[in-house]
């Protein structure tokens, strides 16, 4: 696969982004219009991805568990703003075991309504609250338009679902999840985000209030990378989830949900990738370390697979996720591209010279060339080795955090915006009505992104309408 | 929940299952006919399961990857028992955004005809093989009468699909397979199993061979724990999967698929559960260890509740899955039931005369009373539980296995081979015959099971028709 050149970002970054996709065999086309195939190297690096997740929800008293794919119709109904946003991407199940059924049944595009079924059930008293659900899935959506991992029919992600006895402790459910969201994204994906609140257009169909974590990515268009809501009572009247509190009298619960899903592999290969392919953070790459043996007749290979196995079985032990690449129907250069395009932040060259002086040559793929090339001893390598995916690590997230904050402006007129978000993103005042934010997607295809919660002392004027504005939003062109 | 008693399992096993499950919140009914909901206690046992498994799947060279949910109903059609198997148990989408679908689709039952349609475009080379691909997910087979975890419409499974050069290396794939499954039902859920293959008669649709591991329940019916397929060629000819061998020919590949469902968390209910509810193996329990603090004033509790905190965080420290019910509002004897109700192999009493001596009490869940009770140093505890969990680990697949060989009989008679199947497994001289079993199925209700890979090295006489035999069989009712 590894063959042929990917096209520039300059030159059409859509078309860079599709074949690397398919090249770096993430994933591919499924027969079914809008659905995608994970392959092995994509769902591996989704699997790193959950593992950093899931670790984060249960340490925050999280609990993991499973509801069906198919869901009654009329359980849409229930919700008004949901059924609105969603019956026209449904999916509809109308027969079964070959007979029609009496009511037809949705595969899931969200799982609000038939939780929140199951937690009418269960929630009975003060004592049952809070709960603290999430659910690893796929969820469907039905989409014509669509490019792999950004927006497919079928997509794979989680869904967060808690019920609260108070609106304070589901805000601050709805908060604590948007942070850990933004933790991961940086700390693991290094992709820097910024976290803010949606405004009424771009909420989620049924929430009082939806928060998001945004990223830029290189063609400099916004990616919105999870979501955390907050559902009020909305969901808890339409399915009746109750509770005795200490009183015995019975309340409404207050609910939230929040999502991640596999989008977020699209940021890392949008933020991060290059013109030789994907560019991997070392703490969610499959292969952190690949080891290159060089050789070129039988007696330098055995010497040198003898020390390219030493340094596997070292580095292996260490923890990293190490591969040795010692196929032999293909050469090196060729191995140093399908790596390359894999996007394997370190590579581990060793060669007859390096067998001699006890050393091994390491490349950084994230620093093309002879700057990123460094000749360290044998000795001690695991530590070398991590300590570099530590650095990596630490420059891929500092690029991207001056990439993205080289290229947002903050315009001082409506002209200005509309120049800015052509290749940027706009940090704008903004007097928060619907009518403004309208006349900009129309006008400049930009949209809010979000409002963000670090916001100025003072005030200023719209820039659309130049009303007084006490908020700050983000303008930008959005996948 | 747990305040009211169960069903024993002598008055009414099946009863005794179906609120066992409820009261232990492993699972639910959901409002979609046949489908289930697995709680976050039951969800908590699988991903241990799937933990337990997906290791050894990777150390055997297997990669996850994701495959859609719908599959156009046209792919049923090109493997004629495959199709004859499923057409009848298949959800099918006939709309989706609103309008009506060209092509109905099947939300997958299985993903044989999808995965061998990706993998057909995928293989090209022997270089490409052998492809080793697990998938973890939930698939749809239209049932009406359900029982949770056991027979639901929905249910959560993982589905190996590998494909080979040789038929050699696709056998060897399905007896490796095979063995991993039951090294994990032994050693990980403490449920012995006997491998073998079963009769042409109950082979997966579209298989030329199907290998199973059969487990023994309490009420001494079987259940099929988990498969392993090789199909030969028929999907690679059905899917036009071929490779081009090391003399450029084009060669079609030989294919195998094998898998385990929630059904597994079926059989350790059955197999280890007693009258007070789950009997967890400590391998797989989601709380090895419960500590309950017992104290009558706040005094005492004060006391008491400082050593429990130490105790618990010793223990977690150790690596153990342990928990501290420290609930003020229900007392020590419903936490004992509760606790016991849930299976937790191993209760940690610590009342305020254990605090003054520095010892605390263990109370094993499989031995009820005063036998399974001792009185240890708060000294060394974590390595004083470790030791106990083993030991109860072992004493379950003891137990089990003691249960189980008890329970198989060889019958010498047709006559006797219908009282054994009663109460028991028959393991009888059977001549292979689909006469023969369909005879035995339609006069007592057992099936064959497997043929075993141990045989005996003599021969025999059919059972049923007297003819000659040269292989023993597993006759038993099943799940």
């Amino acid at each position: 696969m590894a063959e042929e050149k990917l096209p520039t970002r300059a030159e059409n970054f859509a078309e860079w982004y599709n074949q690397l996709v398919l090249k770096a065999e993430l994933a591919d086309y499924a027969p079914v219009r809008g659905c995608m195939v994970v392959r092995p190297y994509g769902w591996a690096l989704w699997e790193n991805i959950t593992a950093a997740l899931d670790k984060r929800f249960k340490e925050t008293g999280h609990m993991n568990a499973a509801f069906p794919t198919l869901i009654p119709m009329s359980f849409f109904e229930k919700e008004k703003e949901h059924v609105e946003g969603f019956a026209p991407e449904l999916a509809v199940v109308t027969h079964g075991g070959g007979e029609k059924l009496e009511e037809p049944l949705a595969v899931r595009p969200t799982s609000e309504t038939i939780i929140g079924y199951m937690y009418s059930k269960w929630i009975k008293s003060w004592r049952d609250l809070p709960v603290l659900i999430n659910v690893w899935g796929s969820v469907l959506r039905w989409e014509l338009r669509t490019k792999l991992f950004l927006r497919t029919a079928e997509f794979y992600w989680q869904e967060g679902h808690t019920a609260h006895a108070t609106k304070e402790e589901a805000l601050e459910e709805m908060y604590r999840i948007l942070d850990l969201y933004a933790d991961f994204a940086v700390n693991e994906a290094a992709v820097p985000v910024i976290k803010g609140r949606k405004s009424e257009t771009e909420r989620f169909a049924g929430a009082q209030i939806t928060t998001s974590i945004e990223g830029m990515m290189q063609d400099k268009r916004a990616l919105q990378s999870a979501t955390s809501h907050y559902f009020g009572q909305n969901f808890a009247k339409a399915f009746e989830i109750q509770y005795l509190d200490k009183n015995n009298s019975l309340q409404f619960c207050e609910t939230t949900s929040w999502g991640l899903s596999t989008r977020m592999i699209g940021a890392i290969i949008m933020v991060h990738g290059d013109d030789q392919g994907l560019i991997l953070p070392p703490r969610l790459a499959p292969i952190q370390a690949i080891i290159v043996p060089i050789f070129k007749n039988d007696a330098e290979k055995s010497k040198v697979m003898e020390v390219a196995d030493k340094v596997f079985a070292e580095l292996k032990t260490a923890g990293i996720r190490v591969k040795l690449d010692d196929r032999d129907n293909v050469s090196s250069g060729f191995k140093f591209n399908d790596w390359e395009m894999r996007g394997v932040p370190l590579r581990v060259e060793i060669g007859p010279r390096d067998v001699e002086k006890g050393s091994v040559a390491l490349a950084r793929r994230d620093v093309p060339g002879r700057d990123g090339k460094s000749f360290v001893s044998q000795t001690g390598l695991a530590s070398t080795v991590s300590g570099l995916l530590t650095e990596i690590q630490d420059a891929l997230l500092k690029r991207a955090t001056a990439f993205r904050d080289a290229n947002i402006h903050e315009p001082k007129s409506y002209d200005e915006l509309k120049k800015i978000v052509e290749d940027g993103w706009a940090f704008a005042w903004w007097c928060g009505s619907a009518e403004c934010e309208a006349k900009v997607k129309e006008e400049t295809k930009a949209t809010t992104r979000n409002i963000p919660f670090d916001q100025p002392k003072s005030e200023g004027k719209c820039v659309v309408c130049g009303n007084k504005a006490t908020q700050k939003v983000y303008f930008a062109k959005a996948y």
